[in-house]
């Protein structure tokens, strides 16, 4: 899966489709079999998979492993390779939770090469669509030159088509979780993705989503009895961790913080400095960061395109129209049937503010003892992102520290276009 | 309070004010005390409380009474009466749960006898505003006879001014939750209400508030102990009950629905049937129901009016639009600050999808043993409307059995008009 | 797997052995592994599983379903069926819930076919035990001659050894789901149980556990869309009737009840009516009733026996020390460590008194919001009986409906006996 | 009330009387309202209140606020004091939280001063008891003199009768919570206490509870704002060293620590070092340190005595006898109805242990997202002492820490004696 040669210039340009499938439970893979059946899709064309299963979100949530046990085996099943092996190279990065109007799907990422000027029609979902965008008639070389001449922003014009690139980082020991150690293996990790992708420049990569490690309070005993002291072995605090430490290691790949450990103490301190394009969500059930960049590249062809805007705060509105704006959508309150039959994936991150107030208003979050401030907060931006969309098969991940401006977040959306 | 005197055509119109204020916990009433002493209310001006305090809004939530009991000690302070003779005549209907973005804050409705052409000019509260409408330069003769000439609908260009009136029902037995005789009680307090308001017609009445009483296990086991059955002795499904029998009620009197008892088994059964303008809450600490009426009325003057449409499902984002336009506001696609100011008070209504979907998706509020369902769909619509009018402070009560179309609800708003 | 013969007085006795084990995630099924490495087990000498899942226990409880699809991942990997196969034919009953001192955990329960005289000298669980019981020197046509001169009561001095046969009923249609027919189709699975397990009187079942389907949201629309009315929608509601009918199911099978249709009333009505000898799970994961009986028969070999108590109320902590008596176990007032090490598994059924009171006392589990009153339940009555036992390795299970005494519920424990 | 003079050996001796009371909600104080009707007892003897309400017992508990908004109001109308007066002076201790089988109660202590000899024979409380001990025959300068001969240890044979004394702290500022600061408050205010119950020897003390200021996250802005660094914003973390400072302050006051300010390293860290006699609850609605303080002096008369023992783990069922057994009390397994009656009221408090085991087994209450872990312990502790005593009006209380043996906690009894 990540064995696939990195797209050249010259040779056959890939093709990244993208799938957004319901199920029914968290060990519901059938829409996605259903594709393998029909040949939409071939099991060794996925490159990685982003869900929403409906858990709670935490540190007990395990919607997420049932998930990935039974990805893996199906794929297993249709690949012939050992379940384990495919764990090992396929970032499934899972959130929990679908708060209100939330609906549990996953997105399903699969590459196809396919010679020059060739596209693949598959549509957005096996639920809807069918849509097939019209063939551009740009060749890659001219499009690369033109690249050259005039660079142009990833959420302007893009140069290419969406690409996709994954990798892995070595296993994160209990006691690196969130430090420098953690931050830098991430930003390894980012910059291999970014190359496997094709995507030379950091700005033509709209979005980075990863899968960070925790700590439990199995792995904080261990640890302790290995001698190593661990950050924190609170296992929400660690989670918070992980994730700051995921949206640095981004950034530092991404051009948007220098490699300084000096800032290892500006984690979950210091919230002015964020990443504008990273997602990290983090679970016990992985022990490595996994990472997928997406973004354009001349190498790679195909009608998907992606916008990703920072959210301000929870009541940002405004940001939802801002990462469709590139993509030729309007929502006017909401977006048209025939323009959300367009959009393939959405994915948000969030975060209950710090400092108990949304504009001056009083908010409840993270007092509250009964329902987990994460819990609280995708609902929230949930139900806004979903009203302006139309659509509840939005990924909305709570714990945003660091990814997106502070007590707000970011929203990123992949759709086909014209 | 629903001593004052009915209002003439003849006599001093009087004047509806909004105050919406923060709490810093259940039992802060500081905002209001600050008003009185300020003189910018009397303390025996006071109509009626509309509030969300911070509770889960099941059976167990205490919030409300201690709201409450709170309450009525500043007014039997303030106004040298019992606070048990003010609090069976003060409607105060809470709303628990501020989920998400919401914000704790209560609503208070103060009405001022003004000689004819006056405008009291109060803020719409303490933290923004000291908005002072224009005055509008119309007589409440002269409106009246247009009026009668060119009636117009409440959500239209309304005849008048924004009014308010107040009942209490009988105190409900256990046993009659959710029967005809619950739903009768309601009826004949809404008109009582109406009447206290001087709104001649149904279609003049913009919005119903209604807090009605429950049956608790502890209830349920009096009632069998006296020899009486009660519909239902699970707490949860009689708070259903009671927001049907409350909703139905209401639509009697607006005219929605015909007094008939046959239709006492549509309650909960037939969704079809549902007020457009009622909305209900349903609490442990009240014993009778408890009517607000509001609407508009040329007997009544000030800058005040109120729009409401009904929500056709939890992503339904032009609702929202529907009840600004005859207020004046546009959100495109959020209120502007200089609108905001002029919003005086939020009221929405939601519930989770019966059948376990929204627009086709599934969503798993109704299938969670961690969140209670009403606390999902109130986070979420919370967060879309909160997103639209930039602000948290919105009373989103969930429980829309029979109030707005099923799986759906409604949202109004009051603002000063210019 | 249910495939193995009857076992007859004459030929060869098979032996149950009582593994157990526990897990550090749903997903775990590790210390299963290292039994089947170590040969302590065999994969096809599987026969039933219970066990107690992190989850919450409710209609989003998928923690179940996770163990159930690991553990008939390992079973196919170690017997070279199909796991589908195995997962129609070998009870795996869970619960989900550890509130409170709970440990995730489960019991595995495996028959071996031993020449007779022999004795297999299974440990109880790797992480303690490794107990050898007394060779007890008595051969199975002996006992049987002498239980057939001198019948005992199962819970008296026992006849023969711990038997176990377990059963599948037909998948039951969510229509079906609390009513006689799911009464009956667990009665004859009951039946079906005790003649694979050689137990021939009902008074020699010491326990039948049950696992029975439910109406999820998604079952009640594909019912209806089929033309069937379920009984209701409400997917606790419908748990708690699943229940009902299983202990009904059984209690005929028992010669507790009659099988009189007209009883169907009697379901979650009249609770005089129970099963003092029945639990029953419910869950999403499952179509059919699943049985598992264990009882003692002469035809049986082997060091374990059965105590089964029922719980008159949730403090009733008297009941656990007449289930430990005819295994010569005492509690005084915690079973010492010697004792605890014969223990094998416990089983507790229990349920939140529906009258809101435990002796006189108001209790708050039927009106909590934010916990679902059978966590309540399983975390009071599971800390009473672990502090007895003095491990909380305790299969405890809510949703007590028709098991044991109203408000109350039983408990039984297997013990390797001298 | 806390001006009442200190009990002298010469004059008339104090004695204490404990009525244990139920509550249909956090706001019914009708029970003591009745017995200050009957004239059982005087408004102004009432010197402490501890009580169970049915909150969540976390930073958003608003039951405690309530109750004891209530109670002031009703101790205002009898007394004629001003409500904030006695709020200021009567320490009431509430834990919320009656998880499982725990009944929401309030236990109130009482002291009237009776001429030496006399006996005031009021009752435990209104539901039943009305248990009238017998005399005890000995006058107070018998047994002073006697003790001083023969000093005993406060839990074996106790000198003279149960006493009691409260204190109050100044309020702690935000930035003092958890520090050194804020132990040495508690250890004066408990000290202050002592010398009000007439109790010289620290030893005498049979049980100290607290009830000690946190930061919210409204206080932590406040402080922040005003240049002050709070030690941790996190609402829960807070509450832990508020509880951390309370037991130790407690310890020092009773010898049981040295007043070393380098131990401020120790709170939350070295939990070796507890009090075997405190326990400390925290609130939201408190700015003060509370102190009660009860033990056994010669200067009091009465029937009234008290145990205490620690708890080893969860599942120390045998400490409960260790505390019932100076009373004279027996629980094989459960107290007898005869002895329950003697008892007056029971104080808990438990622990999830957070090396994420009990005894070997792995417990979730640690890594549970959905329901607080101190909610889990309350009701598994709660369900194993409920069942020795056969009664749920047990004060069980979380947040241990440093209150008894890490992983466990204490447990006290009231009782009458013979």
């Amino acid at each position: 899966m990540t064995s696939a040669p990195l797209p050249t210039a010259a040779g056959p340009r890939p093709q990244l489709t993208v799938h957004r499938l319901g199920m029914a439970h968290p060990g519901d893979l059938s829409e996605l079999a259903a594709l393998f059946d029909a040949g939409a899709v071939a099991a060794d064309e996925v490159v990685a998979v982003i869900g929403k299963t409906e858990g709670n979100g935490g540190v007990n949530d395990f919607t997420r492993g049932y998930f990935t046990q039974s990805l893996m085996q199906l794929l297993a099943q249709r690949t012939g390779r050992p379940a384990e092996a495919i764990w090992r190279e396929l970032p499934c990065v899972l959130s929990g939770g679908t708060e209100g109007v939330l609906s549990p799907h996953y997105v399903v990422f699969s590459r196809r090469l396919l010679p020059a000027g060739k596209t693949h029609a598959a549509g957005i979902g096996p639920e809807g669509a069918h849509y097939t965008p019209p063939a551009t008639g740009t060749d890659a070389k001219a499009q690369a030159s033109a690249d050259t001449g005039a660079p142009t922003r990833a959420n302007g014009a893009a140069p290419g088509a969406l690409a996709i690139g994954t990798a892995f980082s070595a296993p994160t020991p209990a006691q690196d979780i969130g430090r420098w150690r953690q931050v830098r293996a991430v930003a390894q990790a980012v910059r291999a993705a970014m190359d496997q992708a094709g995507i030379d420049r950091p700005e033509d990569v709209a979005f980075v989503q990863l899968k960070c490690p925790c700590v439990t309070s199995a792995r904080a005993q261990a640890a302790a009895a290995a001698g190593h002291a661990v950050l924190t072995a609170d296992p929400g605090r660690s989670m918070a961790f992980a994730r700051a430490a995921g949206a640095f290691g981004a950034a530092i790949a991404l051009g948007e913080l220098p490699d300084d450990p000096a800032l290892e103490g500006a984690l979950l301190q210091d919230f002015d400095r964020f990443s504008a394009r990273a997602s990290v969500s983090c679970g016990v059930e992985v022990e490595a960061n996994e990472v997928i960049v997406l973004g354009h590249s001349a190498r790679w062809q195909g009608p998907l395109r992606m916008g990703c805007a920072p959210m301000r705060d929870a009541l940002d509105i405004a940001a939802v129209g801002q990462a469709l704006r590139p993509l030729g959508l309007q929502a006017a309150p909401q977006l048209p049937a025939a323009q959300a039959a367009r959009v393939a994936a959405v994915f948000v991150k969030c975060e209950p503010d710090r400092r108990g107030q949304v504009r001056g208003a009083r908010h409840t979050m993270l007092d509250d003892t009964d329902i987990n401030a994460q819990r609280h907060i995708r609902g929230a931006v949930g139900g806004l992102v979903a009203g302006v969309l139309g659509d509840g098969r939005i990924f909305v991940s709570g714990g945003a520290e660091h990814q997106g401006p502070d007590g707000g977040g970011l929203v990123a959306v992949i759709a086909h276009v014209g």
